[in-house]
């Protein structure tokens, strides 16, 4: 799916990080958000809310999850999950362009 | 208005400089786009194919429009327009949160 039809997109972007990591936020007609966004190359931790779902377009990048000791790569293609309430921890290595979907 | 409601979004963002300026592509009913985008400190220039409403939302930017020998100052709030197939010069102060309209 290259694109999400009948969507609402909030006008104002979500600024992180000096701007190194910005996003627009889309809410569905059943009221479930993602986000989609750039992160550039640095080291950065978020946290969640709810679960995550991140999906990650192009670009590539070293995750370490929340109770993870080892970081694992994603690039291209693939996706990993966040639980909510958790932190994680971010090594992007080029410039990524993601989806986040927010799971209740 | 601070949302954009029944869009629909490109799920790949247009990526620039190395990921300086980046934005996403919304395609309105009427078949008409405005591209959301983040243009993060720097020098840039660029070229329209249509005419651009560029809508600065938030940041600060100083604009050589086409034809023009000034730069001129814009901020929170303030717009201003690029004619079609023309280039305009760009020296961004901090990041910048904006609403481009291409205008038929």
């Amino acid at each position: 799916m290259s694109e999400f039809s009948n969507v609402t997109v909030l006008k104002k972007a979500n600024i992180y990080s000096d701007g190194n990591v910005t996003s627009r936020t889309l809410v569905f007609p059943d009221g479930s958000k993602k986000t989609l966004g750039i992160m550039l190359p640095g080291e950065y931790e978020f946290g969640t809310a709810e679960k995550e779902l991140m999906e990650i377009q192009s670009g590539e990048l070293d995750v370490l999850l929340p109770g993870a000791t080892d970081w694992r790569t994603f690039s291209d293609g693939t996706a990993f999950e966040v639980p909510a309430n958790a932190k994680f921890s971010l090594k992007v290595r080029v410039v990524t362009d993601y989806c986040c979907s927010y799971i209740k």
